[in-house]
C-alpha cells in the first residue's frame, strides 16, 4: 500500500491511497458491508454512485460464511462481488458491542458466537490470520473497545492491552499485500490518547485509525479528542476516523486531517425512512409527502432522485416494499459520496470548506 | 390500443401491442408489481433485463396510496416510476383470495380493507373508474373468482355475474386511451367456458383474458381449458392467460395462441431462495453451494450471474441480507424475460418451439 498526500487546504489533506485492488482518492467515505453486503445496494450501484472502497468485518465473515468459504470464493472480493479495495475491521468493536463477549484477558477475547451460540476465542493473531486469509486490502488490528462511561482504570487497562495486541498483530503479519492499520484508543482522556498514539506509531503501521469515538459522548468531546490525536499521527500515512459520522462530522474531521471514514448512518437511516437532503432531514413517511411529485432532494442527481417522487418513495416505505429501503439507501449513500467528491474537488481548487458546505446544505 | 399479429408458427403468434405508453412485443411476460413495485427490483433494472410492460393491481393501489394520490403523482406510471406500458388487474382475484370478501351480490363486492379494516364496496363501475383515473394502459374488468373446488351451480352463477359485470364495465368506459380486457371464467367446465367466451367477445373488448386457471387444479385440466378457450377468442385481439406460470407453461400456452402472461413465481421463488436455471430448480440455501464459484446458471447473462457466485448469493440468503432477494429476483425475472425473447425470435425465424426449449432447458 502506498499513500500520497497531494495537497491540502485549511488543515485538510487531499490524498491518494494505492491498494492491491485499486486507488482510493481521499478523503473518502467507505460504505459499510458488515456481513458481506452494503444493505440493499448491489455492487454495480455502488460503482455507479461513486464508491471506491467498502468496509466489511472480519469477525462476522469468519463466523459466517467462514474463512475457508471466503477463500474458496476468491477472498473477500469474490464474496462481495466487489473488485475494488476492501478494508475490514477486525471485529473488536463488534465483539465488545454485540454482547457476544464472555471474557477478555491479555491473550484475547472469549466470545459466544452470535450465529450458532458456540464459544470461541479470538486473538490478535487470529484477527491478522483471518484478514490475510480473506485477502483484504487493509486489515485492522484487534483492539479493546469500551463503553463511553468506562472508569479511568479500565480505560487505561484497555489502552495497554490494545497496544500489546497491536504489537502482536504487527508481528503476526505474513502477507505483504495486506496493509495493516493500528487503532488509537484511550477513551476521552487526552493524556491516554497521546500515549496510545506514541506507542502505536512506533510500530510502523501502514496507517492509523482512531477508535472509540462517536459511541454516545457529547460532540464537543469527540472533536476535542479527534483534533488532539490527528497531529500525533504521522502525516505521511492515512488517518482513519472509525464510525464517523454525520455529513457535518465529515467536514469537521476532514478539516482536522483525517482521510478515511465509515458509518452505518446513511444506510441505516434510509431503512428507517430518514433521508439526507441539502435542506436537512426528510422523514419520508410523513403524510405531507404523500402526493409530492418532487424528488427527495431537488438538487440531487442520484438514481433515486432522477426517477422517483417523494410520494412514490413514501408509498413504497408505507407498504413495506423492500424497494423503498433500496432506493432510500442509494440516495443517502449518494449524498455522502457526493459530499466527499465536493470535498476533494474543493481541496484541489482551494475552496475548502466553502464548496462542500454548499453540498452539505443544512448539514454543514 | 392496437394489436398486430405479425406471424406465427405451430399455433403460436408473434405480435405487437401498441399502447398509450409504448409498444409491447408479444408473446410477453409481465413482471408483477401488485403494490406499486416489482418486489426488490428497481425500474431501471427491469429495463436492463428487458421488461416492456408491468402488471399492477387497481384494488391494492386504490386502498393504498389511494386513487387521488396516484393521480397527484402522475398516475400509475408516476407511482411506479415506469414510463412504459402498465396493465392493472381490477382486483377481483385479490378481493376473492385475500379473505377480504364479506359479501358478493349482483351489484358488486363488499369487502373489509386489508389495510385499515374499513368496509368498502367495489362495483364494476368502480373498477373502471379507478383504472381510468390512474391512467393505466390496459384495464381489466371486475370478475368473480372462485376456489378450484366450487360447486357447479356456484360456477355458473359466477359466470353469469362476470358477464353482467363485463357488460357494465364496457358501458362505464369514459377514457378511450385506456384499453379494456374482458375475462373469461367458467371454472373447469368446457361448456361454461365456451358460453363465457361467446358472451364476452360480443362486448367488443380490446383484448381477452382467461382467468380462474392455475388455482390448484391438475395441469392437464389447465391445459384442456386453455386449449379449448383460445380459439374461441378473436384472433385479431390479444389473449392474456392470467397468473401463468412456470417456464414450461409459457411454452405450452404460447403454442396455444396466448400472447400475455403474468406470474409471481419468479419473484416469490427468488425471495424463498429458489432459482430458475437451465438445469432446473436451484435451491441456493443448500450447503453444497457454499463454496461454489460458478454463477447460478453458467449459460445466463443476467446482472446477477455476470457478477455473483452461487457461494456469495447463498451467503447473502443465509444471512438474511435483502440484497440476496434482490439479486435472486433479478436472475429469475431475467430467466423468464430471456425465455420470452427466445420465443419471439423463434417465432420470427420459424424455429418454435425448439429454440426456446433450449433456453428453458430442464423446464421445457
Amino acid at each position: 500500500m502506498r499513500f500520497e498526500v497531494q495537497g491540502g487546504c485549511a488543515g485538510a489533506r487531499r490524498g491518494r491511497l494505492h491498494t492491491a485492488h485499486g486507488v482510493v482518492e481521499t478523503p473518502a467515505f467507505m460504505p459499510v458491508a458488515t456481513h458481506g453486503a452494503v444493505k440493499g445496494v448491489a455492487p454495480w450501484m455502488l460503482e455507479e454512485i461513486g464508491a471506491t472502497i467498502v468496509l466489511s468485518n472480519a469477525y462476522h465473515l469468519a463466523q459466517r460464511p467462514g474463512v475457508d468459504v471466503v477463500r474458496a470464493l476468491g477472498g473477500v472480493h469474490g464474496l462481495l462481488a466487489w473488485p475494488g479495495p476492501v478494508l475490514t475491521d477486525s471485529g473488536g468493536f463488534q465483539l465488545f458491542s454485540l454482547a457476544a463477549l464472555l471474557r477478555v484477558d491479555d491473550d484475547g477475547v472469549e466470545y459466544r458466537s452470535h450465529v450458532d451460540g458456540r464459544r470461541g476465542r479470538f486473538t490478535p493473531e487470529d484477527a491478522i490470520g483471518v484478514q490475510e486469509a480473506m485477502g483484504v486490502d487493509i486489515a485492522m488490528c484487534l483492539d479493546e473497545c469500551l463503553p463511553v462511561a468506562a472508569p479511568p482504570l479500565r480505560v487505561e487497562e484497555a489502552l495497554r492491552r490494545t497496544t500489546a495486541w497491536a504489537r502482536r498483530c504487527a508481528a503476526a503479519r505474513r502477507r505483504p499485500g495486506t496493509a495493516l492499520f493500528g487503532i488509537v484508543q484511550g477513551g476521552f482522556d487526552l493524556a491516554l490518547r497521546a500515549r496510545s498514539a506514541v506507542e502505536l506509531t512506533a510500530l510502523g503501521f501502514d496507517g492509523h485509525a482512531v477508535g472509540g469515538l462517536c459511541v454516545g459522548e457529547p460532540p464537543e468531546q469527540t472533536r476535542e479528542i479527534a483534533a488532539a490525536v490527528a497531529p500525533q499521527l504521522p502525516a505521511e500515512r492515512p488517518r482513519y476516523l472509525m464510525g464517523v459520522g454525520t455529513p457535518r462530522d465529515l467536514l469537521t474531521f476532514v478539516s482536522m486531517g483525517y482521510d478515511l471514514f465509515d458509518c452505518v448512518l446513511p444506510t441505516r437511516n434510509a431503512r428507517n425512512g430518514m433521508l439526507f437532503t441539502r435542506e436537512g432531514k426528510l422523514t419520508i413517511r410523513n403524510a405531507r409527502h404523500a402526493g409530492d411529485t418532487r424528488p427527495v432532494d431537488e438538487t440531487c442527481a442520484c438514481p433515486t432522485c432522477r426517477r422517483f417522487s417523494r410520494g412514490a418513495l413514501r408509498h413504497l416505505m408505507m407498504t413495506g416494499e423492500m424497494l423503498g429501503a433500496q432506493l432510500a439507501s442509494v440516495h443517502n449513500l449518494y449524498f455522502y459520496l457526493h459530499l466527499m467528491r465536493e470535498i476533494r474537488a474543493a481541496l484541489e481548487e482551494g475552496t475548502f470548506p466553502e464548496r462542500p458546505r454548499r453540498a452539505a446544505g443544512a448539514w454543514a
